[in-house]
């Protein structure tokens, strides 16, 4: 049993088999029922389309059955606290809690009191683990490597996203810039080789470039004229041709079409964006597995031996 | 592969494989596992509880793993397209969309983005084309034959089920009567034999009356006394007097009690309107296998030759 | 088939013969599937967590498919009855439908209407026989009989919870006492030993003290001071001094903390309350089973003969 509510809970070597794991799920013909009989439940106290149904759809691939709390329909509404929602979930049998919360920590809190594991789905701006799992998942399924250079683009001092991602990378061997207006990056940041608002400085050299959902609401905030964002940091057919022809697009979703990143690009060759979303099953499945205990990965010595069968 | 967003997209020849494939698994002690290991997304962006249950539960019958999208608590909420939720729930590996939508023509245009099959469980006022599969399929069990005539009473313009069912009787060799208030009713109509606003005319020799959904507020629009309407065109004991003594009554329901039906021929013996809820589940069965491939119909050379085994 | 929608619906045999089903199929390591290929119904016309998330895991676990109908989304906002949408739910063709409602009696009246087993999970200030299930299956899992003095504390007025539990631990030879201030008992209750709004006069001589959730504007309504409130009837550590030593905690949940209960003691070695969340589970799986005649009951002699296996 391991709670996977941060990235920190998690060795280099840790998150190879993950991203192993979900490589052979996603080739295997037959997904094996390794979680036959047990119950996983999704407990998303913010609303979420994308991250509920692919662990929905992780888990029940895998055997499992799957309850959804709505939190709109629950005892929260009658002055339960979030916490003891939980403890009454675990206290119903249940093999693994999926879970997303407004407040930063409060999976790592919760996860003190509860025997079964927790896996965050995303906490506030704090962390979303197997957003990073997933893409990891993608570039390596992409470059057969893990030292590549990313950079992040876009809001960044409020996305979990590129917290986790930057986290994880940082173990792989990965080297991370940030890159966005100077109200949304911040000014120093752990394993971030270099933090900029010059887009081309940003992207001319790297392998991947990571494009972070924006609120409109926000760049109006920062900005008088929209247009001006779009200039200088939208991922379009345009800026994308500052960096180089190899360069792949990830975004975790959903996406404001046309907000950062324009249409043209949303599903070109070069937008691995599809791919994210289905390696988003396939490791969750492996997080399920590796949270319940439900596979024994093997150990993998070295990042350098890393082959993915 | 099929997409099923319209009742043109099936031939005649198909729409009767799929009314007996329903009897037939209606009549099975146990239903063939034929969607095993497959995934179903019901995805209904307006509200709905008898077709979400309906599809949930053919779905599971067949073996299906049933993944709804709740779309209140969804990524449209941080603006993301439909289409662009659509095409994630695709990248995740899913076997089948059921979709209904407010806008007229979504499900066809969104079809046409997705490689996996398209079901409409109904648009706006365009098209519900499942509701006509389980309607032919009722008045099939019923009658034995297909070459029927049937009046549709109510509020004919705002009504997707009116347009659907009459496409499809069409196909059969049925014919179709619109009976309704001037408002209600369309000046012609492609395939309709009469359109008349005298419920007398309408009903006095035909085998089927569908009673269509009236909200009561449209009513009050057209009408300054409600009771002249319920005189003219409420399906009740006094009005089905009309009628010949073997017509049935239906109705796609949900209905309004005491407004376009009267509580005493809702559940009578002339009521085929429960037989339509179950056909519901056995004709979406069938759909959902036709969509998918799941099951290869037999081929049916002529409607003269069609009996149900 | 047999509906449970009022403990008055059992005998004291069939009360003891769940209990034992439910602590039997607790102590199971594979659940039987008893309910294969079986359709169970959740409709909830009022908001819930811990009940309908407890009805899916049971029904999960005997191999049932469960369908929720989410009444927010439902036909209801057209004007359908409840009535009729559960009458259309059972032609759907499934097994049983576990249903709670706002108004009292509810469940009883549509019951007379369906052919399935409808399952009461609650209907206004009336019933809720599941939870007086898991209750007396609670007190016999730690005292090992059912003569047992409960000291039921808090807003009685307006408890389901309090009237099933009362009538059935009635059947089974224990005793009653209510407890509250005068606003919140009754002047008489049938089968109820003691009413009194003096807490130590109520819980100094009992093997259970049995907390209600209270909600905090009620109390307001009543106290001036909500402080008086706690010290006359909150169970907290000062006041759980005047009851035996061996007696133990029980509350129905959600429970407001530090309002009928203190932090200090809803999760301490005395308190049950966890243990009744995880019997909920196996009770109702028993009451799925006897509802759906899923599973024959051996039948019991009498209670004195009674053991758990």
């Amino acid at each position: 049993m391991k709670h996977i509510v941060d990235i920190k809970d998690l060795s280099g070597t840790e998150i190879l088999s993950i991203v192993k794991r979900a490589l052979y799920l996603k080739k295997s013909r037959v997904v094996p029922r390794t979680l036959d009989r047990k119950y996983v439940v999704t407990a998303f106290f913010e609303p979420s389309t994308r991250t509920k149904l692919s662990f929905q759809r992780a888990a029940l691939s895998l055997g499992a059955k799957v309850i959804d709390l709505a939190p709109d329909t629950s005892s929260m509404l009658k002055g339960e606290t979030e916490l003891d929602t939980l403890l009454t979930i675990e206290a119903m049998d249940v093999d693994a809690i999926v879970i997303r919360t407004r407040r930063n920590g409060d999976p790592a809190k919760f996860s003190k009191h509860l025997q079964i594991p927790v896996i965050n789905a995303g906490d506030g701006t704090n962390e979303h683990p197997t957003q990073a799992l997933l893409d990891i998942t993608t570039m390596y399924e992409h470059y057969g490597k893990f030292n590549l250079r990313v950079a992040i683009v876009g809001d960044i001092n409020h996305s979990r996203v590129a917290r986790s991602l930057t986290e994880a990378l940082a173990k792989l061997g990965g080297s991370v810039i940030f890159c966005g207006p100077e109200e949304f990056i911040p000014k120093s940041f752990p394993d971030v080789s270099l933090i900029t608002t010059d887009l081309q400085e940003a992207i001319s050299n790297v392998d991947v470039i990571y494009a972070l959902r924006i609120q409109k609401e926000r760049i109006e905030e920062v900005y008088d004229n929209i247009e001006e964002f779009f200039k200088n940091y939208q991922i379009n057919e345009s800026n994308l041709e500052m960096a180089p022809k190899h360069a792949i697009l990830m975004h975790p979703g959903p996406f404001n079409r046309n907000v950062e990143v324009s249409d043209g690009v949303v599903y070109s060759s070069r937008s691995r964006i599809l791919d994210q979303v289905r390696n988003g099953v396939y490791s969750r499945m492996a997080v399920l597995e590796k949270a319940t205990g439900a596979y024994e990965y093997e150990s993998i010595q070295s990042i350098e031996k890393f082959v993915v069968i």
